[in-house]
């Protein structure tokens, strides 16, 4: 596997493949749109001297417009080098993508790929900064996990034939593979457990609501709030940064307000470690359950609305290598499943059906 | 700063930095000793054709020996991309490294670069392989967690210019740029604690021997209990891996043997987090102090020896682009204090002290 795969990763693409991400442009078309020869583009290429600035303008622009790029990758693999893919985080140091990295490092090593990551910081210019980057330095796919919502920066790439899958987010305005968790029916079913403890006043606090999840997760515990016939005060709901004074402030207002919650989801991992430490000091207890699962929740009982990260990360690198494999075929969207862990917090019933 | 700094990275530095890290080679280099021209070496490093393959083996050789690298990332600068640095991490599902790499992130950030990361998962190869595809992929330089203890595959490398920091565990059978935390001081404090509480059997639970923080630690664990006068019996210390089902059999033998320890130190978090689950099921409570601080610690009262991991990655990437803009002298290793937190694990007196 690990000997045949890397070629053919770069120079062993069906027809099918090609024309899914389009036949990479080779120097003869930039030559031809440019109107010079060869060897001028070669020239300009690679940073030779003997090239007028307004040719090498006119070569340059034929290179933009083509989306051309000089194939180290094949000039690496014959070298015997690896291939490899990038993987593009939204934070280096949010545990719930490190299985994620991990399945896609391991998809990787057993295609014999190499796997490079960056981190955009949830900042969209990053994100794109850094995709760019990893595909000037010749990597043959890219997995997405977005900041930003609009890609169509990597189009002029996917038609050179970097094969790119998206995962925990979806890609903006452009149609790409996609790998997400059911964080609609996640939520709906974490609330939903909630009311069937006797709970009516439930309040959500989420991530920012550009970010895909955030939205999806709350859209669940509308649904499952409207399911049961429960209103939502606005009050109940807060989206925002999950900086822990954020979070604190939220939860804090919405268990002293005037309507206070009895129970709250907590809209993903971050929010749910600052929301057990606000919860830990609350005279009533309120019950909890948190998106995501975290290490040590079991011995805290902290209930959660778990998602596969290694299996979204396996995921969307098997879908990755199956399109550099030459796989055809529309984009498609993968959705996996949540599971809720019942573990003590999100089984504590509101005051009045206490024993 | 981003707009001074990736120049400085690679064309602006000064004699001294030339001198301690060498010039890189040019072609006129590789030609000269390859006894070729200048066009010919040039044929080679593009992949053109027109040169025989003996021809082509000398100019190899001649590249290999001289440790020539086509400059790229200069002419990825000269058209106004970023420069980049390269981290190599040892598990990118260990938690510790993620304010590590955020840090490493920052500083680069700061100096106009862009941060690319991989993964040697504990192998000592991949840790090459991953090491010399980053330099192969033009870093200015590189931040290593090693895997492995021989670093000598670096060296071409390093003369070449790519400047090299450690962090987290010394490079093996070179001389480099070290950044580490008082593992043997750390240690040693965690033990002296609860021998001040009144333990008089203590076991070490660690990582696998090859691992420098792991016999670091042990050694720590050593002259705090020799400093105290106490004895180590063979069976309260126990190497190897920080797969829960070893540390879980580890554990348990101490707490079940003829000689029962009443207090333990958790070689790192993965040991912690194995070790709180087993001491929750003891009949005897068993102090417990973990190496590095863990998410929710503080919620379980578990009494840890903090390193703090974001100055450890913001320090070494501090080294590293102080050397690329020009620091000449020695390699240096720099060693962090780590920081003692009681929370209660750490505090509970052994049976026969308890009221």
């Amino acid at each position: 596997m690990a000997d045949t795969a890397p070629s053919s990763l770069v120079s062993g693409r069906p027809a099918s493949a090609r024309r899914r991400y389009g036949n990479r442009p080779t120097m003869k078309d930039v030559a031809a749109r440019a109107g010079v020869g060869l060897k001028t583009v070669s020239r300009v290429v690679n940073g030779e001297p003997g090239v007028t600035p307004d040719t090498e303008r006119r070569v340059q622009e034929a290179i933009e417009a083509l989306g051309f790029r000089r194939n180290d990758s094949a000039r690496v693999l014959r070298k015997g080098r690896t291939a490899s893919i990038g993987l593009v985080l939204e934070d280096l140091a949010d545990p719930f993508y490190g299985p994620l990295s991990r399945a896609v490092e391991e998809v990787a090593r057993a295609h014999g790929a190499l796997l490079i990551n960056g981190s955009s910081a949830e900042d969209p210019e990053r994100e794109q900064e850094l995709a760019l980057a990893l595909c000037a330095r010749r990597v043959d796919g890219l997995i997405v996990i977005p900041a930003g919502d609009d890609h169509r920066y990597l189009e002029p790439e996917i038609r050179a034939g970097v094969a790119t899958v998206f995962v925990d987010r979806p890609a903006g305005r452009i149609d790409a593979d996609t790998v997400l968790s059911d964080s609609f029916g996640g939520a709906r079913d974490g609330v939903a457990h909630l009311i069937a403890h006797g709970h009516r006043r439930i309040g959500f606090v989420g991530d920012q609501p550009r970010i895909h999840t955030a939205v999806e997760r709350l859209r669940g515990y509308r649904a499952a709030m409207a399911d049961a016939g429960l209103p939502v005060a606005d009050a109940w709901v807060s989206l925002g940064s999950t900086a822990p004074e954020r979070v604190r402030a939220a939860v804090a207002g919405m268990v002293g307000g005037p309507e206070p919650v009895t129970a709250l989801l907590a809209g993903n991992n971050r929010v749910t470690v600052t929301a057990v430490r606000v919860l830990a000091e609350t005279r009533e207890p309120v019950a909890l359950v948190g998106f995501d699962d975290l290490d040590l929740a079991d011995l805290l009982g902290i209930t959660v609305i778990a998602q596969d990260a290694a299996a979204l990360g396996r995921t969307a690198a098997e879908r990755l290598f199956r399109r550099l494999d030459g796989a055809a075929g529309e984009p498609r969207r993968v959705t996996l499943p949540t599971r809720l862990i019942p573990r003590g917090t999100g089984e504590t019933p509101p005051p009045g059906l206490r024993k």
